[in-house]
């Protein structure tokens, strides 16, 4: 949420290197005021190609502006409106410098990135520092409120300017994540990805309520003057200090503030007995409160965190995200943080479960850091790889190239799991949609796609990294814990649901079976057979707990947390109303289907069942 | 945190039942400076009985004052210099009313409470908002810094004043809790018992934080005065109840706050489009900030939460809380609650740790509740059978009767777990200590302490009920999880670790085996014996896993994560450097010893083992 790096700083003015364009068309807002034409500063990193198909918008969270990355080359077509500086390049490093340029993961050798100032704000873009026109002074309070529809409007007649008819993708944070989901509600055509990161489809209450209490402090800050203070030659500084120094408070973690200042003193050992500021902590948020106040200006930070408030995806839609979202035909990537306390994982799961239950193809990662909201500001490898193989992914699919083929041969080291995976192949017919729970890397699914002509194929892992290499392989994965609600995906929504030697590792077999058959048309089972007469002659002869080439672990430190042979398999499924659609039972060792005597026999089972 | 129920109201005044104490003799503060003698406002509940035995204190948190309970009889022993009201008894509510009364948790038949306003406060006793002797005004700033150790000196001279030696327990929440900590550092062999509830040992960085931003919201409001508000006849109204706002978001869970709001609007459908309070979330912070402002004072809000920031219960002790604690020879129950995000439940273990390490008796729940900090101060069974169960066994003990003999054969219901409880007891000797890792309800060692002398026995249960359960059968308890890292025990705290048929229920058998021989100096471990011969005869003869009497769970919902033989136990502390120091093999369907093949024809085994 922090603009770095503008050492102009200037509140009302550009960055160094933005290009201030205006339009004269009338801009009518969600509450109903008209706007008679406004600026938008923005910048450009990259070149748009011929075909105009790579150009990427970023959105700006709270503090941002349109200068995410430096080196900014003059944008490729200087507009007559558009106030040209000097083919000026800025070396000031951006809000997202990390993430945008030439061979970084938003790289700007490939794709064409635009970022604008938000409607609202206070570096070149119209907002309420700006001069009213009827009176010829800063608007101040006098400003109509905005949405971030709004500011999503003001961005698309900058999109049209440019000349670009649909976007590769639209990526933003927190706010920014704001703006991206906007622009799939009200532009869904124009758009063929969008990345949210740490956002919300709306605020709850505890956000809205941080808000107020900020916003409290600017309005009762007595140098405010009713939002006249320019005109007044005054500034609510402490008001907008404090109101920062609380919006730090939630960007960080509990974990992060502790162990970067703890209880540590700033002078000396000794506590003062006084008030003044003296435990780290505080001098660092009375740093971050008179740093900003240089920099933004008080009326903005009131109409954008209004405008965060206002917030509600579906509030065109009876709430329902789902029906929100349900326009949308492009690729989403939903990426969030553990330790984000202001957007939580639960609420960006939220988005990815409204997409999925829509039938949307969607990704999701929720990514470890102890960083909290920050987070997404922050370096983070996954965050690198996962906007780098989606953005690859995207513009593939533009160039109507297909994802390079997998061979099932190249699926994984375990030849146990690569034989199971060739005979569940054969059960899933061209055309089939797939979900495989405990995807791994996303190579079977890969290769579903590329040889077994299945185009919808969604896997579903625990593991960051391996979901992050789904990604990479252009194979939409939600990171999820099997052991959770699969609550994302809607019924019957997959011809089949892969669970591939994983039930015996689940915590409780049956809650994941019945999200199996609820979630697909059918289920394709697979585990290794307890009732093998290895086992049982380990067991009956040496009195042990098997531990063999198809349960190769001791007892202490098996991930398997249950055993079962195909008879018990069997017994559940009647049990439950269950029906064996067909059973496998395979001797991997021998690479061989055994016929005669299955539960005695076979290593490995393999059953496609589905609800009676 | 909410002072409820005081109709007048009156900030620098006591309410209405309480009675105000003068104390001479000049206070010498943490700070350094003296103050010369002060006034102390507290009121009574109960009677004092004749041995003095029963008295318990009560401390408030920042918003209490001493109206804990309604119907204040008045105190029992008007003192000379107390200023003695006409008699009255209060009706109004106090803050802790639901546990503080006849027939309540803390039962004023049984007990003589006692609850003062704390130093620096602004309902009767000496605070900022008292006049400064020298200058005739109020102090405001002048007043000298306070810390909780100075709160508590003050109580001391109260508790004198009263005649009361030893107190039976001394009990808080939130800042309560932190001077309960601090009494038992502070004046070790003044009490039985500490009851810290929802507190810390010191603030982190974030609490610290919200701490500098509410207080930076009073300072900066122009109606301060620097403090002088009251002789200009000003208030700084605005900026007390931001920081009352803004602290208030912290007493709710993020989960509570939406429940309860969401983002429902406060009239009508619509939102305003301006920055007036329109969510209900705003206005109820506003009615909150508003309703604090008239009766609470702005100046004992600085110097309160000052001294909570200044809070360390370890700072001469090196920071090490366990030495802190060394001298204490109290009984400590500790209760946090799960959605406390102010002081997490994390911070309350890290009491429960130093004590426990230190060798001292202690129990601590986890209480579940979605209602955030704010939960100490509501309906909670767990919290309120805890409470009554801890100060029966607390009186119990002074009267020096012991507590109620528990037969074994009342030893819960399942017959297994009976037969496999009597064979450990009688492997433990007289006089040992002995730790029961998955204790339940606490029966067994409330009977190894009243039929088998064992003096020191302590629970581990990851139920909360059960550990409730514990505390009234008067057996220290710990709420954890066998799961999570046993770091509350120091290393051979225990001459014995139980772990009756638990071992198999737990997801990583090793650890917690690795965890029972550091803490103990020997482990006793029963199982259900995977070799018994029914056992195998199912796998081989079924060709399914074995569903029997000492295994009686089907494979898909069984509890038991991991099976093992005898054998496979044995082979396992051979790996590891574990001595089996005996072996017992049972078979509980005939009450019986197996000495021949007992790994064929045993239904049960229990181990006694150490590290070599």
């Amino acid at each position: 949420m922090s603009s770095a790096g503008n050492n102009r700083n200037g509140i009302g003015f550009p960055p160094e290197g933005a290009v201030v364009v205006h339009f004269d068309e009338p801009l009518t807002l969600a509450g109903g005021k008209v706007l008679n034409g406004c600026d938008v500063a923005y910048e450009t990193f990259g070149e748009l190609n011929a075909s105009k198909s790579n150009a990427v918008l970023i959105c700006h969270a709270l503090s941002g502006d349109s200068h995410v990355t430096s080196n900014a080359p003059p944008p490729p077509e200087p507009s007559p409106e558009g106030v040209q500086p000097e083919g000026v390049q800025s070396d000031n490093p951006g809000w997202w410098e990390q993430y945008v340029g030439p061979g970084k993961p938003i790289d700007t050798r490939k794709y064409f990135v635009v970022c604008s100032n938000v409607l609202g704000g206070c570096k070149g873009t119209t907002g309420p520092g700006s001069i009213n026109p009827r009176t010829g002074k800063p608007w101040g309070l006098d400003f109509p409120i905005i949405t971030i529809g709004d500011m999503v409007e003001v961005q698309r007649r900058l999109i049209d300017h440019l000349g670009i008819d649909t976007l590769l993708a639209v990526i933003g944070g927190s706010m920014g994540g704001m703006q991206a989901l906007q622009w799939s509600v009200q532009y869904p055509d124009r758009m063929r990805g969008v990345i949210p990161v740490a956002t919300t489809t709306s605020l709850g209450a505890q956000p809205l309520a941080f808000d107020t209490v900020g916003r409290n402090a600017i309005l009762s800050d007595p140098a405010f003057h009713e939002g006249r203070y320019a005109e007044q030659g005054d500034n609510p500084a402490r008001g907008l200090a404090i109101a920062r120094m609380l919006g730090h408070i939630t960007y960080l973690s509990e974990q992060a503030m502790h162990e970067k200042f703890g209880r540590s003193l700033r002078h000396g050992e000794h506590l003062n007995y006084d008030f003044a500021s003296q435990f780290s902590v505080e001098t660092y948020l009375d740093y971050q409160g008179d740093k900003f106040v240089e920099r933004f200006d008080a009326n903005t930070y009131l109409y954008i965190t209004r405008a965060m408030d206002y917030f509600d995806l579906a509030e065109n839609f009876d709430g329902d995200v789902r029906r929100a979202l349900g326009s949308t035909k492009a690729r989403f990537l939903v990426m969030s943080f553990t330790s984000d306390w202001l957007f939580t994982p639960e609420q960006n799961r939220r988005i990815v479960r409204a997409l999925a239950r829509g039938g949307r193809l969607v990704s999701y990662l929720e990514i470890p850091s102890p960083y909290g909201h920050d987070a997404f500001l922050l370096e983070s490898p996954q965050q690198a790889r996962a906007l780098a193989g989606f953005l690859a992914c995207l513009l593939r699919d533009v160039d109507q190239q297909s994802a390079p083929a997998v061979e099932l041969a190249s699926l994984g080291e375990d030849e146990k799991k690569r034989l199971d995976l060739e005979r569940i192949a054969q059960l899933i017919r061209p055309g089939e949609s797939v979900l495989d729970l405990g995807c791994g890397e996303g190579r079977f699914l890969a290769h579903l796609r590329s040889a077994g002509g299945c185009a919808q194929v969604q896997g579903v892992d625990v593991d960051v990294d391996k979901c992050v290499a789904c990604i990479e392989h252009g194979v939409d994965v939600v990171q999820a814990d099997l052991d959770q609600p699969l609550d994302c995906f809607g019924d019957k929504s997959f011809d089949a649901v892969v669970l591939s030697r994983t039930l015996q590792v689940v915590r409780h077999p049956p809650v994941v079976m019945a999200q199996m058959l609820r979630v697909g048309k059918r289920g394709i089972v697979t585990f290794p057979n307890f009732g093998y007469w290895r086992n049982r002659a380990q067991h009956i002869f040496r009195g042990r707990v098997p531990v063999s080439r198809n349960l190769p672990f001791s007892w202490a430190d098996t991930p398997n947390l249950h055993h079962l042979s195909m008879k018990d398999f069997e017994d559940w499924c009647r049990s439950r109303g269950v029906r064996v659609l067909r059973r496998i039972a395979m001797d991997y060792q021998a690479d061989e289907r055994i016929r005669l005597l299955p539960n005695l026999r076979a290593t490995d089972a393999i059953y496609e069942i589905s609800r009676e």
